[in-house]
């Protein structure tokens, strides 16, 4: 029943997700169709249009083409609209009053001559690594440019035109910022938090359930095919393709003024991306564990369920204090104790500890020997006030592994056949050697060294995890920093060392 | 000297791979500034003036908005605006004749609710999922909407000013895409199949640069906050968010008409994405195994060098595999041969059998008792064909391993350091109880757990790399698929099984 109740609050959650992002979209919609009304008023009222005649048609140009989702955003195509426009008038000017000079003949060379030149060069920049962000304000300033000069050829007094046309954007302009910020903003910096704290809290998840999964029974099919459609695999993935988006809501952030909870000037945007690619470290490393946890060659069911508890306690550790880690940025207040971290890496280090054991239990040969009971408790003998708890794991798990015996030659079978199933040609080839003695030890030896890859497997996801630790402790270290630049509140003073 | 002329190598390719996009870039600009002067010589030619006047402003606009960098994406636009203007023409219209037959007063009313609701609806389509794609026509479509109903009210005739538009929309456009398609074309497709293939090499250098590392002495600082810096981690972050680029060029491809090496109709440009998505999946692995080789817990020097001939001899027949599919994709032709999977699949299956060797051999108690010979020959009896290679190889372990048993007391002191440097006030803590003797057993056995810890690192690193190997294989399937969707030519006629 978890997992259903599980699967029902992913769905509400997913669902509570569109809605909420669903009404912020039509608020969107219904503030771009206020800002365009209110300035094509100014046109459909005979009194203004009698102020500013056709000219407004370029205010609603502009506002078609400024408005944006969030506030930084405007601001910014706002920005390179205007600048884009007065450079381009200012150089429009010029070249006119030139060509205007040098006689009619010379007047339309020096035009298109102009005109090529102009788009040429803002084409060019306009691709060019740092200067793509403004890629806009290279396209309006080309417009512009070959609007005023052209218009200005064909109707004289090019200035009029350039004035005209820069006052209509600046009305087009101004009531789209307006309207952008006076009725329900939607802040870039605010979405840039909430994206921020919503991966932290993905990552937990994600790490979870993968977690979860490995200490399932593996009877369902796990293959490579399957796995990149689950949901945990798809949260993991978002994480890492979110890159772009902080970074261009990080870039419109810096555009907009202080607001709400974002008051002090020259808030940390940037440091908000950084957390983001630590982060990302730290998602790599859950990546990985969701390829050990759909890899092909797996530890044997009863082996993963002996230290389920010391996974499954480290692993729960670790999601806690990454969710607390989100939780603070999310409050804008430090509530990560120390205690947390102690906790944290005392229970790693106890998996690690464990991990110890298993790996000088597991690697003796299981299949002609039985476990030498001696080595053991020697190993044992250090750690005096485990004792107990641990022989008695010790003799559950021997009686699992018997039983478990069995299953590496499925995975034997199972592996042998995905190798050799390629080129088909030599599945036969390998079936009519192995009747042969000689390849029989073979078959027997390489048999033996899959059951040990099998086994390691438990092994591997545990380094992994204890990878995925480690970074988290560069998070820690990352969300830090952030706190004191963004000037968090400090809850019980923990994290002043 | 390998290392420095390697260098030397990638400044080469990245300079040259710098001038080669710089040239088409250039090329790129000087089409648009030709694209432009094209249409603006109608509006300065006195005959076409006196054809067209100054509606041909429009056709200027058009080019420049239109005017894309890949001829897909151009075609794209163009669709984008002629469809938008078109339907937004028609809607025009039909709502202006309504609103003048409503009478003097409710005319502006019906044609301000017109507009709010047109730029509400536009403005909230195109941000839907699936049709952002389109958003430039439902921008444009707002933007002539606007200007139709606008104009026609104060000018009336709407349908003229809707001809008017639409003509010289087709005018700009038909020049944008004439000139885009016969100078110098940069097609969609084949800049696709390029990245794609870059992708492979950069694949497979990323992985032999990584495997290399791995094989040196690690003197340098090997650290989370240092190796993002790498030049191979790069490249390999770069296959990883090469997805949304590779996605936009195969949704450009898709208008391209068939040219130049992709000359059937319908060519698989989405399998082309797929591979991607599949290559990505190998490029996670390359990851994992980055992230172990920068771990700051490191199997000692000596015993990772122990295994270099299989490591190295599976990781470059890997890279090789890599890389014949990136050139089978580039020329075209399937190159891969049974025999390189072979060679792969038995240099694998050597690696994965030394391990075993390693496993059963590593996990015997070091510090205490001296590994028991009589066990591993044992083990070693099933190996018949290669016991004389593995015996000597295990002497020179031995000795390697004496010599190191030093190496994981300094690792341990560092991990020590690191855990606990975090909160300071630990440290001291730590260092205070570790002077009584019981804790100093404790001390013991954390230390040994991480000896082990440490060692298993060169499992992990070897199991990830098997299940790189794993993920391989499903890339030659993606590539296999391609092969026969885009009709390659059969070389020699390896695939068909």
């Amino acid at each position: 029943t978890s997992t259903i109740s599980c699967k029902a609050w992913l769905q509400i959650q997913s669902v509570w997700h569109f809605c909420k992002e669903d009404t912020a979209k039509l608020i969107f919609a219904l503030k771009a169709g206020l800002a365009i009304l209110l300035v094509s008023l100014l046109i459909l009222f005979e009194a203004s249009y009698q102020v500013f005649g056709l000219n407004i048609l370029w205010a609603i140009l502009t506002a078609v083409l400024v408005f944006e989702y969030t506030v930084g955003a405007t601001f910014n195509r706002g920005f390179n609209r205007a600048l884009g426009s007065l450079t381009a008038g200012i150089l429009a000017i010029v070249v006119a009053q030139i060509a205007e000079f040098s006689g009619h003949v010379a007047e339309p060379i020096i035009i298109g001559l102009s005109i090529f030149l102009i788009a040429a060069i803002t084409s060019c920049t306009k691709t060019w690594g740092s200067l793509v962000q403004y890629e806009y304000g290279f396209r309006v300033m080309l417009l512009t440019y070959c609007l005023i000069i052209v218009s200005g050829y064909r109707m004289g007094n090019p200035i009029r035109t350039m004035i005209d046309r820069l006052y209509s954007i600046a009305i087009g302009g101004t009531i789209s910022v307006l309207v952008n910020v006076s009725v329900f903003p939607i802040w870039a910096g605010e979405q840039l938090h909430q994206q921020l704290v919503q991966n932290f809290h993905s990552m937990a998840d994600s790490l979870e359930e993968c977690v979860k999964k490995y200490l399932e029974d593996g009877t369902e099919k796990r293959s490579i095919d399957a796995f990149p459609d689950e949901v945990t695999y798809k949260r993991c993935e978002s994480i890492l393709n979110s890159g772009p988006r902080l970074e261009s809501l990080a870039n419109s952030a810096k555009w907009e003024p202080p607001h709400g909870r974002f008051m002090h000037f020259l808030y940390p945007w940037s440091q908000y991306v950084k957390v983001g690619v630590v982060l990302r470290h730290c998602a790599y490393q859950v990546m990985a564990l969701h390829s050990i946890v759909h890899a092909e060659i797996q530890a044997p069911y009863k082996l993963r369920v002996a230290y389920r508890s010391e996974i499954q306690d480290a692993s729960n550790q670790a999601a806690e204090l990454v969710r607390i880690l989100g939780t603070s940025i999310s409050n804008m207040k430090l509530s990560l104790k120390n205690s947390h971290i102690k906790r944290l890496h005392s229970s790693t280090e106890r998996l690690q500890r464990s991990m110890h054991l298993q790996y000088s239990y597991l690697s003796t040969p299981t299949v002609e020997s039985p476990v030498p009971l001696a080595k053991l408790s020697s190993t044992l003998y250090h750690l005096p006030h485990q004792k107990g708890v641990v022989e008695l794991k010790y003799q559950e798990k021997n009686s699992n592994l018997a039983e478990s015996i069995e299953r590496p030659h499925e995975i034997m079978k199972k592996h042998m056949r995905r190798i050799y199933s390629w080129p088909s040609r030599k599945v036969d080839a390998f079936e009519e050697d192995s009747e042969t003695s000689a390849t029989e030890l073979f078959v027997r030896n390489r048999l033996r060294a899959l059951e040990s890859t099998a086994a390691l497997s438990l092994v591997n996801f545990t380094s992994s995890f204890l990878e995925f630790v480690a970074r988290v402790d560069h998070l820690i270290e990352a969300v830090d920093k952030l706190a004191k630049m963004a000037k968090f509140n400090d809850e019980g003073g923990v994290m002043q060392l």
